[in-house]
């Protein structure tokens, strides 16, 4: 029998740490052919280049596709989007995939989930079933009612998926495959790479020898006006407290450029003695920085998720991580100084989180790959009510 | 107050027939202003060139967009699509609209969807909630979960899209605007024209003074591959009863192809001398043709929709409209000569229904103008549950 | 050494038909790699599915780009090449071609022209420096002037190239690849293939034995309101004379459809007892069907370029052969029953003209593969004065 | 009778100065309609959003045009391309001008000639003819072979479009629109403005009033992978000199990235206390700052061009402006920090050239309106051998 062909289609550096175990577990089995397509801003040297840390890790690329228009507004989201399927409809059309794998919610994700479903190939979708607040929903949601099999990351996201009217013998609580990478590097007992020497960036180098804070700050795609403010109170903050810091800049998304600026006009006008900025971290060393670290401060999705599982404390701030599920390792904050600083401090002072399992216990991947080998090949659905 | 711009996309002919009385009414509400916008096969000359009709109806057009790709498979569709995103988001950008309008399930509806709810423009959709066992039902629900303003056709949508974790205050059953039209004709005594003079067309000109069966059959999207097989059993029980027909071509799908060779193949190969073959109809002029036929036949949503209020008895052939809510006058057959021959027979036998209100009362223009002035304009929600 | 890596586009059935031979010498050549992507309305069953006979012919495909806009008007013709960059950028992108080669001048090769030019890939373009006096031209002379290597037909053509600015030592008078096939077929005595048969096709089916008339007539891209009132003229002529004639429906172009509706009205109107209806035919079987018939009559570069070599008469209808290289064999008409029906008249009495080598002597593929396989890679060129 | 409809498409923030005294010139004709259509990098913040200058200068945007595809690589830019041919002809097909107008030679303004060639509107070219050795030639004698109507820049611009087969009576030397505003501006006396704070900027704030350079360097097209190392030898020599600097960042182009990069890493690793960077400047009052300069280092066409008629001495480096006229104003040299210095020295000890008309005598802009509004409507054309 011919292995099924599987299409995962990475658009951005975070959904590539997501999704790495689960395209090792694809790839090794034996049942299963990867066809690895890299578009958008996985593409981008200015959002971290994702595609060579791909190459790196050994995974063989089976086509590229340059999507992103640019704007960095609302119009060029949309755009982005329609670029995507015009181009996946052919990719699809000359790979023949027996099924799609598309990732989360970022806004490009449509793209796959539209070429995959208007061709009848069966749809999987991985993170289903989350709720946040923003956009993201919205195309979270509508993905999940273009998909056929659905591998969402917890019990809440499960039964939400099948509230939404999914066949609930397609829903499949797996864990977030994020998790896998975070199982692999708990034990760790120091920071096993010189982050400066090995990722360059710029700015200070703070000495990390004793505890360090890291930032990761996105711009919320429905504020996208005061994403330069929002990005404000944090610097503020940071520039207060004055501790050692490491700060990643932002992913592509409209508004980019209004957290992007921010950043770069607060560091024109201040000495930043205590700031290192880095560009972008393999994952498995991001996890390990993580892990090390006092606390995350912004409003990553890696801190609701893999911090939850590695009991790292994490200061959430403003409105993208709304309404998702929480570990005990978490506190929200608002957009305001006053509230940061006060809670990196207490955060500080409290230490490590205990663990838990809520978005999975480290098999993600293996569990994925077999259900893509096993699952039946289908892409004609109804609604369940 | 400035009036508030109101966005409407055709991309269909049925689309611009279902949705006339909506246009009508914004035009006519003191407070809206009317954007209209003519895209995909509604500007084709092989699926009736809906614009004519549009312009000779007095809309004035804001902007055209050629945007249907050629190939009629389903990587065409996938790609049309795309190209919608593409160019309705520099129109809305030029636009500015204040409420972006998407009627109903067409694969390229989709187009309408992202572009305006990606770009934070109040999306109102008409007709979600409705289920038929396709593609379409992806491409509804799915524009659901885009959608801010939800005008359902019928109690059982309403309910349904509530369901899908829409907020309940937002969903609104203001009948299908399809009715109005159906409600505005419904005293007709005679046909008020020739069809064969006012319409052209190919083929016999039977004498309908008698009765006459009209004939509406579209390609399946899930099932394109046996649209020809599919238009012979309807054909074959056509040629075979010899009764007076008029028959309409189908609209462009993926597979349109299968259904309209399918057809010009069987009158290579057969004499029809009772049968006529038209390319399309104005509105009012069609349902005026269905109030005096004998029986629709085919998988038009005409049959469940305004033969229900009008009382046209409907043979509903195969898939395409399953699990959608049903008047008194429809029976279901598969795409079987025989079954389609008897169901004909026993029809034409008992003769008219009764008319039903399920898909509404002949208000819904009106109700749907009113709520597009009236309505918050917000852009952003979060699932319900 | 790697062999060099060719990537030859086409886009329609004609263009295939013409470099057959070179597309042979690229494959048998040991130091070339064919890339063979096909495109536009080569894939399209409504133009006669070139990739059918492509992949009968045992060439493999690289990549498959659907891009034909539907409209068929100006608009679609320029949003067909939009597309075609768009997706021809990705498949090169990912094909990485030491060399592109495109051919001839039908709009959408401008996309094939642009997406390798602007990617610094070096161009080869195939058919350089003819006139026609139409669009066509202003699309060939553009070509010409962003390809790297001139493979011209005929000397009059190279000098042209030449005129243009570009290094002569570029410019190369290969011939015509097609008339390597017209020069393959040359020696055979009767018709080897029953044509009804192996082609289907509609209408009648004329007895051929007794001689028979070809027609293939296209619109004109810049007459293109006109092309239905051209195409009558024709029918009518043949009509009137009724004489046993097959006909070809024409290419995808804007205009396309007031050629076919012309058609097709007509056989709605006329019984055509003597016409029998090709939608294409196999390049090779066309010659022979040409080199047995009375004569071709219409627009096709056809009767100019293989017809010349083969000796078969042609009335040339129009303007769209304008300024070209003719060998003695054709005479020129306009769009007018009685001048046609003269023209065929006089042409059947005179019977078969002298083969001329104006348009090469049936070396061309091979001289092409040469000359893929040894000139220099280039890509920077500058205009000679 | 109506007023003739100019669409005039601007797709960068140079461009837009080049021809605003045609824009001023066509909207103040009684017999012309401007349609002004702005696309491309002109909309973007990081090229210097011309958008802003153009709407501050009373000019109303008929249709905005985001496509420019990110990667600032040369698949980027063939995509920029498709995406504007694609979206051009439904602006084209809803704004239905009468001539279209495109300007020089940048990459994506192909689009523009594309759209109106193809879909047979009259386009006019301004600035063709020119050489300068790079894909830009490629670009621009390509537009010119798509034009009808060619508004040159110089004598010997004349005589190469002539060469290459265009109909002499529709090629105007106008000279450039560029030199008008030169023009206007030639007897100021001292600056009439504080460049810092008009324009922000980043960086030191040397003292202008002994004299100061300008620095303007764009990447080059072919050489892209260079543009780092080629911009790093004129940072060392402004470096090295220690002369008041003022230095523009580059345009949008393949290859920004490398420029830019180079700056910014430059700046990380050395103090420059006497130079300011300056993201763009409204086109008069960069004419002005030119006037009063010692001279311009870089590779900029207003060196060769507007700086000839203002007499403002240019080091020329590289290959970007090769074979373009010169006035006696300019130096050519390599990409060499020990030339560039050597230049920088001689030309302040030298000081002012004489002014040469050799590009105009500042009429363009009002000449070009006048043909715009008497030329006859042609789209129709064929080669001239």
């Amino acid at each position: 029998m011919p292995k099924r062909k599987i299409a995962v289609v990475i658009t951005a550096r975070p959904s590539y740490s997501r999704v790495k175990t689960v395209l090792s577990a694809i790839q090794k089995h034996p049942d299963l052919e990867l066809q690895l397509v890299v578009a958008a801003s996985a593409l981008l040297d200015r959002y971290g280049s994702a595609v060579n840390y791909i190459e790196k890790d050994g995974f063989s690329i089976a086509a590229k596709v340059f999507n992103v228009l640019e704007g960095e507004n609302l119009t060029a989201a949309a755009k982005t989007t329609g670029i995507g399927i015009l181009e996946l409809s052919t990719v699809f059309d000359n790979l023949k995939p027996d099924i799609v794998v598309t990732v989360a919610d970022r806004f490009e994700t449509m793209a796959t989930a539209i070429a995959a479903s208007y061709m009848n190939i069966p749809l999987a979708h991985i993170q289903g079933g989350e709720v946040t607040g923003n956009i993201d929903e919205k195309v979270r949601h509508a993905i999940t009612k273009l998909s056929d099999y659905h591998f969402v990351a917890s019990e809440s996201a499960k039964e939400r998926v099948i509230k939404l009217g999914e066949d609930p013998t397609m829903v499949f609580n797996t864990g977030c495959p994020s998790i896998d990478l975070a199982s692999a590097i708990i034990n760790s007992k120091t920071l096993p790479f010189d982050p400066y020497e090995k990722y360059g960036g710029v700015g200070a180098k703070p000495d990390l020898s004793n505890g360090y804070l890291v930032v990761m700050q996105h711009p919320v795609t429905t504020e996208y006006k005061d994403s330069r403010k929002h990005v404000e109170a944090t610097l503020e903050a940071i520039y207060t407290l004055g501790r050692p810091t490491l700060w990643f800049w932002p992913n592509v998304d409209a508004g980019a450029d209004g957290t992007s600026t921010g950043i770069r006009a607060f560091r024109e006008q201040h000495q930043l003695p205590n700031v290192h900025f880095f560009k972008n971290m393999e994952g498995t060393d991001f996890l390990q920085l993580l892990q090390h670290s006092d606390c995350l401060i912004g409003n990553s999705s890696v801190g609701i998720r893999e911090c939850a599982f590695l009991g790292v404390p994490v200061i959430n701030i403003g409105s993208r991580q709304n309404r998702r599920d929480r570990g005990g390792n978490s506190v929200d904050v608002d957009y305001s100084q006053e509230q940061i600083e006060a809670a990196i401090t207490a955060s500080v002072q409290k230490g490590k989180a205990n663990s838990s399992s809520i978005y999975g216990k480290g098999k993600a991947g293996m569990q994925i790959a077999e259900l893509l080998a096993d699952l039946p090949l289908q892409f004609h659905k109804t609604i369940m009510y």
